[in-house]
């Protein structure tokens, strides 16, 4: 086996990532700053929780070895394994900061092709090696851990050496792209052909082409083309019974759709090793406002005729007010509004206006569109202050969560979507019910946010940010009775346990309870007829 | 049993439908009108074939008898059972003016809910009696038949008596929607809400929700949600294993969709018995305009610019000349573009007259937006001559290929998708490649014609009319090798089989070489799964 790199996740980088927490490691926040973030929640920690080492871990001899010829693409290196070991939900990072994390596997590969791939398959299956697909390993939801011992060995299966964008179609719009592209990897090869795939979820810098496709992530668009499947014009998918090709179609009526039933299946059909993607050109107008409530309930009456008109906003996120603080976004408890139009083709200047319109015709107190300007650059555009102030916070976020965990406190952060008749029930209970749960397990009050990230005609997609001062040496537990409030509300209200953060582990008791029986049965079949020694991703979906 | 109405595609209704051909009988085209259209074909009959009489049929004795406590739900009179015989392909057209059609069902049942479906399924699944679930019985791919001699009996399951809208949930435009409501049953229920489905098939008077959805039927909108899929909020599926009940959500996450499982299994996997569907506002705006173009490749570049812009038309066909002389759109041999906008909440004139210039700066050499106007009522307010001709003719398509078929000529439509850089040399192929194929079947002339249903930014559907005098006695074999010469031309541009017509039994060749092998396997264990003693549809999709 070669040497390991220092920092597994790495490889091609110089800036070196996390192994127990969110992205680069030199973007946390130092001591300080965890105890400021620490401050604003009353009974956290007097100071932070050291930063963690893999050097004291004991991390066990590896209970299997590779085949020679499979030997150079594999490492049973410490720090590729911790680094591998598990996601970055708050659990895991909590884990990690308390010495306890996951199982950490026993060899971590990197394959260059789908060939090898496939040999890894082959060679795992016939040796009871559980294999776990790994991008990014930005996970949230306990996707990309090993949990059990049914299973010889497990190996982390890291695709991030396949990130290449292998064909572009400049006039159909749509390129061959490796899975194991990372959001800006994949985006830097589209850039010379003035061509974008516009997937840029809060996760973007550290998550996969194929772990997107995987967990069908939620993505850029507010409105209409919301999840990364809309996006998806043909797949490769290597089972451990032959590789799936289906074709590249611009829509098909043939059957079932091949593509959707790898969509969402979370390595546990097979691993997605190329996929064909839908892209845009590169936006040359966008415009942007943000629009002001004093009263939720109207701002959600607001996003819903904006999401029932024709104007599909790119952008159409309203913050309650303490999302709305917390992001610097207003500060006078208003619930606030941001709006975003962007095209190729056309202006949009009209259509933000007629979005404020809107929004004004339902109780908007203030809002002022901002004059419309070229698109210079992704992200660092934004004529709104509270807009752009949104955006850095956005970004931000997990690194605040890491800092608050270091000072002890229960972060959790979990979303859902529910018809417009369900929505503000949903989101006051979850305030409410979710609230008293996190108070009643710690003793501490507890802070809930609401924001809604993605709208449709129908309903709308409530993202929840629950944090609390948390029992010391105790804080997985405390974030597993939250987790469990917060689950039972959900099902309470027929609310999707994901809309894009996928089921992985942590969300198995909703999903088993939300998916029909049948599917289960159909879905269970597929798995048994594709992976008949039931290696793949063991205890995501199904058992 | 009770006494057979005298035409069981319409217990309903006072205009009768016809049993061997399309739509209704009184519709149909006279003898005269008949010999007017074979007159266009060089070498069809001197006179109208017979139309064909149920009574001349030799229908033989039912070969099961359904138990007393269903007996009320099934008829085994010959009118009954032969109008279940088959659907409304060519094929099955000449099959009954032949006198030869296909296996005539033993049994058609009319269940009134959702616990007499499982009844029915439950008895089927004892007795060895294979059921056949029958909407409108529009099929044109061989979906409502049986073929083999595997099953001891044949059960028609019509679910035209469950066909009322249950519910409506006017703040999140949606309804509860039993599936045996055929187009014009469901828009009456809705249209006191202010609400519409837009699903506007060229069958949209003969087929109901529960075939669209389990065809994944094409619709009113040329452009972005062009399939029935996109307005699927949730599913309800009997199966004969138990009910599939999905959630009703806005969109999800959770795994692979459920629901996509189900659309598009044609009756396969389970009964569609009631879905929960997205609607939207009646429009209140329409505009529409057609341009014409000299060079069809010119058209092509345009119908894309179109399609890659933001301006969303409802309707975008592009008719080559043939199918523009066939409908009236144009006499001078160009091609015509026909582009409709609407909305229920801005008016459209100006995406209109976009679209009017894009085209023009693709080449089109005339083409005059008619003036914004309200939208009265549907179908009958087209402002522009060539619009309103094209959708005169396009409702009246089947009658007249029933018309042809009485002479003795052959006529098959089938259709496709494709990506932009395949569609140019895929319709030269298949002008070229099924026109000789045709040719030589029969030693004349055949027309080719082709016209672009529906267009995506990455590809578009074309739609393909070929005519010709056939063989007489043997014109369904001269449709067997037209339609191999077409499957052929389809599967080497890799070209989907179907787009949205379906799979059936007649394009089993070519989706089986389509079908990514992997996604053969887990269909087929999800079938064997969900439908374990094989009696729903046998012979569509999978064995």
């Amino acid at each position: 086996m070669p040497a390991a790199p220092s920092d597994p996740l790495d490889c091609r980088t110089s800036r070196p990532r996390s192994w127990w927490g969110w992205g680069y490691a030199d973007a946390h926040p130092d001591d300080a700053a965890c105890a400021a973030l620490g401050a604003l929640l009353p009974g956290t920690l007097s100071r932070p929780l050291p930063v963690p080492r893999v050097a004291d871990l004991a991390v066990p001899p590896p209970g299997a070895a590779p085949p020679a010829a499979l030997a150079h693409l594999v490492t049973a290196a410490p720090e590729a394994r911790a680094a591998h070991a598990m996601g970055k939900a708050y659990r895991d990072v909590m884990r990690a900061l308390r010495g306890r994390p996951g199982r950490i596997p026993d060899l971590v590969a990197r394959p260059t092709c789908e060939r090898e791939v496939a040999d890894l398959l082959d060679w795992a299956g016939g040796h009871g090696v559980a294999v776990i697909p790994f991008g990014g390993g930005s996970s949230v939801v306990g996707g990309v851990e090993y949990r059990g011992d049914a299973h010889r060995a497990v190996l982390s299966l890291d695709l991030t050496s396949m990130d290449r964008v292998l064909e572009v179609d400049t006039a159909g719009r749509a390129a061959r792209i490796q899975a194991g592209a990372l959001g800006p990897v994949l985006e830097e090869q589209l850039r010379p052909h003035g061509l974008t795939l516009r997937h840029f979820p809060q996760s973007f810098e550290f998550s996969t082409l194929g772990g997107w496709l995987a967990t069908r992530a939620g993505g850029h668009y507010a409105t209409v083309r919301t999840h990364i499947d809309d996006f998806v014009q043909a797949l490769n998918v290597v089972t451990p019974t032959g590789v799936s090709t289906s074709w590249r179609l611009p829509a098909s009526g043939a059957g079932p759709s091949p593509d959707r039933l790898f969509l969402g299946s979370e390595g546990a059909l097979g691993v997605i090793t190329e996929a064909w993607m839908r892209l845009q050109e590169r936006p040359r107008f966008k415009a942007s406002a943000s629009v002001a409530f004093a009263d939720f309930r109207q701002a959600l009456d607001a996003v819903r005729a904006v999401a029932q008109s024709d104007l599909a906003p790119a952008n159409c996120r309203l913050l309650d007010s303490g999302e709305a603080l917390f992001s610097g976004a207003s500060q006078d408890g208003s619930a606030v509004l941001v709006l975003g139009f962007e095209s190729a083709t056309a202006p949009v200047g009209d259509r933000l206006a007629s979005a404020v319109e809107l929004a004004r015709s339902h109780g908007a107190r203030r809002g002022t569109p901002t004059a419309e300007h070229g698109a210079r650059a992704e992200g660092g555009d934004e004529a709104d202050g509270a807009v752009s102030a949104w955006r850095s916070a956005f970004l931000r976020m997990p690194y605040l969560r890491d800092g608050l965990a270091r000072m002890g406190a229960v972060v959790e952060t979990f979303e859902t979507a529910a018809t417009w008749e369900t929505v503000p029930a949903l989101i006051d209970a979850v305030r409410t019910e979710v609230g008293a749960a996190a108070t009643k397990a710690t003793g501490h009050p507890a802070t809930v946010n609401c924001r809604l990230t993605h709208v449709y005609p129908d309903g709308a997609a409530p993202y929840f940010t629950v944090a609390v001062a948390g029992r010391p040496g105790d804080e997985v537990q405390v974030w597993a009775e939250i987790k469990a409030a917060a689950n039972e509300v959900l099902h309470r209200h027929r609310a999707t346990i994901t809309h894009h953060h996928a089921v992985g582990r942590d969300h198995r008791p909703g999903y088993d309870l939300q998916r029909p029986e049948p599917f289960a049965r159909a879905l269970r079949a597929a798995k048994n007829a594709l992976d008949p020694r039931n290696i793949l991703n063991p205890g995501v979906l199904i058992d």
